[in-house]
């Protein structure tokens, strides 16, 4: 394809993704396809010549498109959001074309200085502490995701627990990796992978209240397991748990970790968007103490996936930890240990600008237009918890303090737990069956749970209110139900 | 950002693509740009309000095109390439803009499905063991790179000679890994990430001449571990070693894993992409053998990184150990045990619609023109290949099956090995810093060699031919600064 055509068809699949847009307030958040459908209509092998542009768009109408689950869609509640934007894709696009690799240095010096510098931009802008800079002893990294930077975090602390020895003989003991029962399925994940096995988990207890570690429970199974023979490597608190959003209690488990020379890993992925508000920084109280710390601008921060930002506070031990250099990498730059190798700072060795569309982002939309972003989510949230706590039927069953409701319809006098869960099971299943919005589920205290997360920058108050109606028509559905 | 800002800004950001397209030639490969002069060019942080792309693009052109290297530029031949095309951007740019999350069948159907199928016609392509089809108990995904499949082929592997332990109890023996001493870096990286050290990589000789894995050393080697006491767990042959693109012998390397029950990992990041012409599939000899494979259609199939496609040969194999179900992913479609969970084959959780680009690239170049970017690669380095062996100065130091030729000026008569090395050492430098072409180096047997690899669909018989005038013109240089 020359750069003519390129931008004879470029110009047509961004009319395309504009158009896209521009009609997902009319589609279904959720399609109506069945396992196989999608396949059944694709032809069983590549065309023997080539086909023009058009052909494939005429096919991702007719055959990709039905069968998407609208992330981008206004009334999209589920998980958490991962949300793009104009800029975001832009800067995707720019990427994209100049296809540079950025492995090392001296591979194309701008994309890693250009991620260097937007990653001390948002540790400014988040208030994270000066050790996390490039212009100290730490530094930021694009991660693909959450589970990466875990995984890289379980790593480094390791090589540490081990001093080195790790790196070059392996597992030489029991080593164990702490986080709380809402820990993220990732870090049991990292740990696994790591050849700790599962075994190797401690799932700490949480206040039944506030859903947040207890540093007490924390400290009696590290002395449990110290007494036991083991090593704890690895603590991960969790600002914002993906059941509830809870706030691990960061300064309490810091001290901790340091008493007991434990590496500690800040996982904010969802939440750490909301310090970008000074007013929502009381969450990150004690991350001072953090050896590591990660983030994701591809959930609430406008940036599509993948952008993960993960920082240390001391990048030689993640370096220590993940550096091989055959022959073939060797280079003058690399050498005279004036350079950034960002291959040395996660898993592959292959690396694209995902620097440039956090950048467009962040000169698009500015501090304040971030600012705005994080601030209608959480008040929209707000509203739509007042909603429910004004309903007696309903009852909101964690704190809320970023942008996700978690709650359920109450237990019918008389009825045992299990059909309580039954009927929140039924509500959520009729609610996103209207293809009108899309909420997932959890359990908190073992109970089955509704969550609303909101996040996308086309959610607008009417979607939240009109998904809140729906809600209580069908619950009033449901009463009648069980009266008849 | 609203659609209509995006169409406009869309437009005017593939206006940008293009035209850095058609500048390419004009520009000098690799940055004349010292560490920190971009870091010294951006402010301080970001801006409190928001800016127009306009503003962004012009600095994208002030700061960052000049400090990059251009991978995509017709002189770029070191490493491996990493190509795009148009196509491939134009599907990179739907997958931004439709901002979908593949970790579950159930969060976009179609993006599980169209990459099955896709990843389905590329092991007909390729022709690959039916193993490895969807419709079988293989198939195959898309990882971000070949470092990434061989994490996760060494997972597995880990996870079947501990018959289920690993998964549990974690590294329980001393288990063994096995590749030749051209084997990628990412081999030893998998290891240390997965905790055996790198003390449990084994660096298996290559015959001097092919530089190929030695089968006969491989059983050597495996027996005496296993004497030892060490559990063999995975071999890595590789089609196309990143030094040279040596072709180690599959077959015979199969039939020993199947003998001593080893899982056999195949890297293919770069050649793989030659099977796509039949004629070249005999360095695919034996691929039967493999429990996994993995090629990047990142780097010479005209498709943008990240895009590795990883297959298996029994998926339940893989599955079983990367997975982990918290409650928050549960759902119907994956309770049904009819959908694949993309998720469950990879090392993060999220990730994006990379099938698009593959899909775009398929079928915009069909199977003709795919087989005709690989032709006419290989023909361009066999002439160049031919040029240097007639120049009695040079030598060609290895077999060149693919677009890879490495080639070195002979030793002049008396000098010691060192001053042979740092001859083609300056030669390299000279000819880099012309800015007109990009080469890179290795050692083959211990010397110091260069590499010319192709692949960009840019580059054409003339950007080889000059760059082989201007490597005679420096050898003569140097010719004369040794007389005189």
């Amino acid at each position: 394809m020359t750069p003519e055509e390129f931008r004879r068809y470029g110009h047509a699949v961004v009319d395309w993704v504009a158009d896209y847009w521009r009609s997902l307030p009319e589609r279904p958040v959720t399609p109506a396809v069945a396992p196989g459908e999608v396949v059944a209509r694709l032809p069983a092998g590549p065309p023997e010549r080539g086909e023009p542009v058009e052909a494939v768009l005429a096919d991702l109408d007719r055959i990709v498109a039905p069968a998407l689950t609208h992330w981008q869609h206004p009334g999209f509640f589920g998980y958490f959001p991962a949300n793009t934007s104009g800029p975001s894709v832009l800067g995707d696009l720019v990427c994209a074309g100049l296809g540079v690799q950025g492995m090392l240095w001296a591979t194309s010096p701008a994309c890693t200085e250009l991620e260097t510098v937007v990653l001390d931009w948002l540790a400014d802008l988040l208030g994270l502490p000066a050790t996390f800079r490039s212009t100290g002893r730490g530094g930021g990294v694009i991660q693909d995701s959450a589970s990466s930077a875990t995984l890289v975090a379980t790593l480094a602390a390791l090589n540490r627990a081990s001093k080195g020895r790790w790196r070059t003989d392996g597992l030489d003991r029991a080593y164990t990796v702490y986080t709380s029962q809402h820990g993220h399925s990732s870090i049991e994940k990292a740990a696994r992978i790591a050849g700790l096995g599962d075994g190797a988990m401690r799932a700490i207890a949480v206040d039944p209240v506030t859903q947040a570690m207890r540093p007490d429970a924390l400290r009696d199974r590290l002395e449990a397991d110290r007494a036991g023979g083991a090593v704890p490597a690895l603590v991960v608190a969790t600002i914002g748990t993906t059941s509830t959003t809870a706030v691990d209690p960061l300064r309490a488990i810091g001290e901790i970790c340091r008493e007991y020379g434990v590496w500690l890993h800040v996982d904010a992925a969802y939440a750490g968007a909301a310090a970008v508000c000074p007013e929502l920084r009381g969450t990150h109280d004690g991350v001072e103490y953090a050896d590591s710390y990660c983030f994701d601008p591809h959930k609430w921060l406008l940036t599509g996936f993948d952008c993960d930002a993960f920082w240390v506070a001391d990048r030689a031990e993640l370096i220590e930890a993940l550096t091989v250099l055959p022959e073939y990498l060797r280079n003058a730059a690399t050498e005279s240990g004036s350079v950034i190798d960002y291959r040395d700072w996660q898993v592959p060795l292959g690396r694209r600008f995902r620097a440039l569309k956090l950048w467009f982002v962040l000169r698009w939309y500015g501090v304040e237009g971030l600012r705005a972003h994080i601030r209608a989510g959480v008040a929209l949230a707000a509203e739509f918890a007042g909603w429910v706590r004004a309903d007696p039927r309903f009852e909101v069953v964690a704190p809320h303090p970023f942008s996700l409701v978690c709650f359920r319809l109450r237990d019918l006098d008389g009825a045992d737990p299990q059909q309580g869960d039954e009927r929140n099971e039924e509500l959520l299943r009729r609610l996103n069956a209207s293809g009108e919005q899309y909420l997932t589920h959890t359990r908190v205290n073992g109970r089955y749970v509704l969550r609303l997360a909101i996040g996308s920058p086309q959610t607008e108050r009417h979607h939240v209110e009109s998904t809140w109606r729906r809600i209580q028509q069908i619950a009033g559905e449901l009463d009648a139900g069980a009266a008849g």
